[in-house]
This record gives structure tokens, sequence and C-alpha cells, in this order.
């Protein structure tokens, strides 16, 4: 398979949870001008991304659901279960914890770190959470696959090199800072104040649009 | 100013958070290639993107800190005030009312509003919870710029109608569902799940690169 760009892989979720639903609707084929008014884009660049995965629908019957599903599916490693831990039991770590969707496509949290462990958004909803300390006997004693960073920013930078000099491979990280980790470390960013500035920008350019008409 | 590309607008906001850490810090002048450090990107980025909003910097000096913010801020829209309603008091929801760092852009959570006022997370932290049943009224009451929508799945692309129909242009949506919105409609989406399984296939790829070694 060819290397696939940032904007493939970044659409390759979108095409997961698109055909998941259409297999648990019982749909068994799906053309790429259906699956393109799904995602809001052309048949065109639908067809060129499934063609980069090496997958090819047929004429006059389109791709095969569960085929693509799990071709697309075992891109994103899903065949394996993942484990988490979250570090920070604040409003963010909580909500991640609390996410539903995780555990079913293999995502386990495992536990919840913590300064104050008496937090008690996190407590009062039957999660499991650890003082800061016990982090490195956890991750001696726990295989943990992923560390979600939800601690406040002046936090991030320390947490994340401490996971990763601990055997940590990969980092979600929420903080709003970017984060310098060794090579080799997957790190995803969720800037949710940055998600936000985007959304004002866009406002900015429709009013001005209204303004020039 | 030249239409800025989509890459171009997702950078603007890391651009932004890092000229206001410097300005806090009183550092008044950053070059191409600080900047680039501090975002991970090359010098030669840096200096296409801002040269395409119209900012110049000078050779030796590089770029006035606070003027650079205050361009990027203006694109952003963040002279004005926006305010914000939060459709869903559930984790996510309340995660975003809380979160810190909104409110020092200017972006004021006037309401939340679920179907279930006496959801014991939000309510235990001070925030003003509204049955959904008063959204009609509240927003012929109250200017509203943004819906956050972060209710189930299956209910968001009708509380997105139905804001958007009662005269909110912007949405910002943690449901993990594609909306389709009228025209003119302001829409960013925060898909956790689409960020994680991203996560999920860097960790494979790295994976894979160590498997052939």
């Amino acid at each position: 398979m060819e290397h696939l760009s940032d904007a493939v892989i970044r659409r390759l979720p979108g095409y997961y949870r698109h055909l998941r639903e259409l297999e648990i609707r019982g749909v068994k084929q799906v053309s790429s001008r259906e699956l393109g008014l799904r995602m809001g884009q052309t048949a065109s660049l639908v067809r060129q991304d499934i063609s980069g995965l090496g997958e090819s629908g047929r004429q006059g019957y389109g791709y095969d659901v569960s085929q693509l599903k799990q071709t697309i599916g075992n891109l994103l490693g899903l065949e394996h279960t993942h484990t988490m831990i979250i570090l920070g039991a604040g409003s963010i770590g909580t909500a991640v914890a609390r996410y539903p969707g995780f555990a079913r496509e293999g995502f386990q949290t495992l536990a919840l770190f913590d300064e104050d462990v008496s937090r008690v958004s996190a407590q009062n909803m039957g999660l499991r959470i650890e003082p800061m300390e016990n982090l490195g006997r956890f991750l001696q004693e726990n295989r943990v696959d992923i560390a979600v960073i939800a601690v406040p920013a002046s936090a991030a930078q320390g947490c994340a090199e401490k996971v990763t000099a601990l055997g940590v491979r990969a980092v979600w990280n929420f903080a709003p800072v970017d984060l310098k980790l060794k090579e080799g470390t997957a790190v995803v960013n969720v800037h949710l104040s940055d998600s936000l500035l985007v959304l004002a920008y866009q406002m900015e350019q429709a009013a001005m649009r209204e303004d020039q008409r």
C-alpha cells in the first residue's frame, strides 16, 4: 500500500464510522457517491481515497460494506484491544473516561490519575482514581498503550515525558500546549480552544460575506 | 488578503496561542524559526503562512509579537464577544462549560439545556441548566452566537436543525455524526472517537516500522 497522506488518514475514522452504521443497518453494498454524500465529499475523492487503500469497488455494485470496514479497521489497528490511562481527573479527564463508544472499539480505560484523589466529579461516577505518585508502579504492573493527558497546561509536558519514559508509546493530549516528545511516540492533540477559534474564523468570514452583499 | 486554505486556517489558532504566550512573557519580537520550532513546523512554512495574512517580518528582527497576535486575533473575530449555549449537560457538555480559557477569549456560556434538568454532574458545579423546552424562548430573548451540540448522536441532527432554524449561525458539534445544516451555518466538529482512531493508526504504523527493523 502506498504511503497515506495526513488528509486521508484524518478521513479514515469517518469512513469507518459510516461503514459501521451501514453495516449495523444491514446494508451490504455502498456506492462512492453515497459514501461521499454521507462524508460531505465528492464521489471522486472517495474513489481516490479507497483505491489508495488497495481496495476497489465494482461497476454497478460499489463497495462491499463489511470488507471495506474490515480493511479500514485493520489499518486503524482495531483488531487489537488498547489500554488507556487518563492523567487528570478533572472535567475533561472524566468526560473522556465516560465517553461511550471507546470501549466498543476496544479502547479500555484502566484508571485515572490525579494529584487529588478526592476529586468529586470522577469519584461520583464509579471510576477508579489513583494518586499520581502510584503512576510508576501502575505502569510496571500493567500494559498501558495510551496515556490521555488531561492535566492543566503547565503540567502537561512533564506528565507526558514521565509516561513515555516509563514505556507508554502513544499520547492523546487534551492540554492546550504542543508537546515535544521523543521520536517514535504517537501523539494526537485535541485542542478544544483551537477548534473553537476555527469556528470563530468561519463565523467572521460568513459575516463579512453578508456585509459585502 | 488572499483566500486562506483550510490547512492555514487550522494553524491560525496555534499561532495565536504561541504569540499570546510570548506576549504574556514580555517577548516583543519573534523569528519565523522560533515560531516554527514552537509550532513543530519549518521556518519557511511559517513565513509563507504569515505572508498570506498580509503581514511581513523584518530581516534580522522577525515579527512584532503584539501586532501579529492582533492581526490573527482580528481574523479569528476575537475583538467581539461570542455567546454560547450548550445543548446536553452530560459529561461532554459539562466539560465544555467548565473549560478554562474560553471566557478569556471572549466566549461566554449563557446556559446549558437538557431534557433532564436534574442532571447532577452539571448542577453540582453551579452551572445554569434549563429544560430543553425553554430553548425557543431563550433564543428569542438572548443573542446566541454559538450552539454547542453535546447531546447523544441520535438527537444531534434534530437539535442542530432546531437552533439554526431559530437563528443560531454557528454550531460546535461534539456528537459523533456529520451534521447536514443549511448553507451559511458555520460548523466545526470535535469527533473524539475519530481523533482516538487517528492515534490508533499512528501506533499501528509505528509498530509496523519496528517489525521491519
